[in-house]
């Protein structure tokens, strides 16, 4: 029977389930592909901390020996960080090696260069598990909508926020209550940055983008904001009128220019993506023939990762028994895109004015939106405390973006408006 | 440039929508697998009646010129029906032929048959788009989940029930309307027997669950319910109560025992596929390592429909290239399944109780549900015109179905409790 060699570099959360996953599968994956799977090398930066529960032989210091190691045909990359999973991945596509990655950073901001190595080197660089966690959107993209045209794609790609965002939601938590939670759950990391500014999201969705309009999206040129100016009140407020708030990501070809953004939006609750509650996440597709097309599932955590990566390994499998050429469908870091202007976006949105509590106000509100020819669609306010600043939400008309950031900007400067007001998008289905 | 010619076998909507994608997608095919994909034979009934649009020599009478010509390694069949897509494939299979089909009745009737003489031919008998329409649920399950062990699925696998259920909820319609709806739509065909009895649910389930426990389920073996039972004041009954009517088909494996069945169910609101509307389908699965994962589309029509076929010939192209083996993972009909007995299960019910107007009934009823030992979680009656019947409803704690049949045939034989009165199960997440 064929031996397969894997090297498997870091024995994290998602390592350590990854090959448990293997050694649960072993028997039934040696009967469907009729080869013997074997981790012959398992890198980590201590080999004397491992190996209670396993032989400890397998276990090396640091990644070289793994990539020097002519046996082994796929590395399987469950690291963390960028600089070391940089020097791990181009050494083993260089040398030949299929790899499996679970680290989207590295992808969003290197993938140009390790995509193109894979493509010379005639391996595959695999990643279903990047974006997602265990919802298995890369595939689905690669092969099940081979015959469709995209036309855009959207998600909920962060657990952590979208966690929070449910929590505020559905039991009236404070942001910082709602975060407090998620990290004790572990469904948040001690430094949540990357997690609430948008980053994560912004750097899943251009990886997305770039395989579903088939050419190379920097994440660092999107817009990206984070969930941090989402009040109580808005939320409250958003739940009167029907909607929920979401932390989207969101590609969408406009002629040849695709717009690609993260931002918080409110969504009608009959939205598909409303319904993602917690910390799972969701892709919802439109392309030409399919029409709409929803993939749900847990967007981190060892276990539904380890799924994305095993599924990627079933995949290099057959590859290697075939030695069939590497998949043709990827990322294509060769044409990069240019991307659809920020300032020509338009969409419906939200205002939420802090205002001081007299007459006036109104007609400031109302009369600056109409001189820039924004038509409101309902106003709201709520009696409470004259002694405190009074809330006024507006709800507009579809607008372009340019215009609504004038208009704030005049309303804010009016007088009487504190600039604690804010605005947030809405996305229609 | 290698050329692969396929044999297309019925030319009506999705033949239509199907030959329409390869036009749209011929350049970007080429260009990915390097392969020329010629359609060189296109069955029908009666060629003389096509070919205003394309080229009509292509087309031919029938389908024994098709699966006899050498040069044909891909036989598209989509015909309908059953004995003559079954000569087809049986044909095609025979000579070494890889076929692509839609027709899960087919599959559901005569599926052991052909994949057994698929599996004796060395080649491939596929079938995405004959369960979920245009959602690639064949292939999640086959190779995205290959790492996983699913524990159950469960879908939403008709869109005409689930548009007629959409309707009746959101807009009030009577059953009758919401079908002539469905029908004017194309949603319902003008005999709707097989969607409304829950026939069409149930040979997607079982072809579903014989791939997902790896197996053999036969379709005519399972519990099948249709949703002509379900009534306005049922439906009205679940909004109140905070739950939505859906004609759900479920697999599950419970010891070595898969449960399969399909029946209209009351689901929680936030139950993920309580949110499924319209004509759209989805299909839920739970497995070890993912967990629970969600694919959500459309259930039917040609370009969804057509949508799956490509996937099909995308993954049949790669196999040809490769000159691969056929896929491993497939459904097992050497090994049937003894199904969990449909008198074990036990569910939470809900009762609706059509009654006389009159003192004693509540005491009837409360009474026989005790006596058999069945515990009451909340009961509603509603005030209306006294000199009509009355209704009663009940839900109650999970129960074992064999204790609700007895205990709602001993209520309806104690006088007072017409035999209109009906109860349906309950899932909960």
């Amino acid at each position: 029977m064929e031996r397969i060699e894997i090297g498997l570099i870091g024995f994290g959360t998602v390592g350590k389930s990854f090959y448990e996953l293997l050694r649960k599968r072993r028997d039934r994956l040696k009967e469907q592909f009729g080869v013997e799977l074997v981790v012959s090398m398992i890198g980590v930066r201590d080999p004397k901390k491992h190996g209670e529960r396993i032989d400890s032989s397998v276990f090396v210091a640091g990644y070289d020996e793994i990539i020097a190691n002519r046996d082994i045909s796929i590395v399987v990359e469950l690291v963390g960080g960028i600089e070391i999973p940089l020097e791990i991945i181009k050494g083993a596509l260089s040398r030949g090696k299929h790899v499996i990655t679970a680290n989207k950073a590295l992808l969003a901001e290197h993938g140009k260069e390790l995509f193109m190595l894979a493509r010379e080197s005639g391996v595959e660089l695999k990643f279903e598990a990047s974006v997602g966690g265990g919802i298995p959107v890369i595939k689905v993209i690669r092969e099940s909508l081979k015959g469709n045209e995209i036309f855009s794609i959207s998600g909920i790609l962060n657990g952590t926020t979208n966690y929070i965002l449910t929590r505020m939601t559905e039991s009236g938590l404070s942001f910082e209550d709602a975060l407090k939670e998620a990290q004790e759950k572990g469904f948040a990391e001690s430094d949540p940055t990357l997690d609430i500014e948008g980053i994560d999201a912004a750097q899943k969705i251009s990886l997305l983008s770039s395989l579903a309009f088939d050419g190379w999206v920097d994440y660092r040129d999107i817009l990206c904001e984070g969930i941090k100016r989402i009040t109580k009140k808005d939320i409250d407020f958003a739940a009167l009128a029907g909607f929920v708030f979401k932390l989207v990501a969101t590609g969408k070809m406009i002629g040849d220019k695709p717009l690609v953004a993260v931002f918080p939006a409110l969504l009608p609750k009959g939205h598909p993506l409303a319904t993602v509650r917690n910390e799972y996440n969701a892709v919802l597709i439109e392309s030409d023939f399919l029409g709409k097309s929803m993939y749900l599932g847990k967007g981190a955590g060892g276990d539904a990762t380890a799924s994305s990566v095993a599924s990627d390994l079933g995949d290099l499998i057959e590859r290697i028994r075939m030695k069939a050429k590497p998949d043709p469908v990827k990322p294509r870091p060769s044409r990069p895109f240019s991307l659809f202007s920020k300032e020509d976006m338009s969409f419906k949105y939200y205002f939420h004015f802090v205002t001081e509590n007299r007459p006036g106000i109104w007609a400031t509100v109302t009369g600056l939106l109409a001189s820039n020819a924004i038509n409101i669609e309902s106003v709201h306010q709520k009696w409470e405390n004259p002694a405190e600043p009074s809330d006024l939400y507006v709800m507009v008309d579809e607008t372009a973006e340019s215009k609504v950031v004038k208009a704030f900007e005049e309303i804010i400067n009016a007088g009487g408006i504190y600039d604690t007001s804010t605005y947030f998008r809405i996305l229609e289905e």
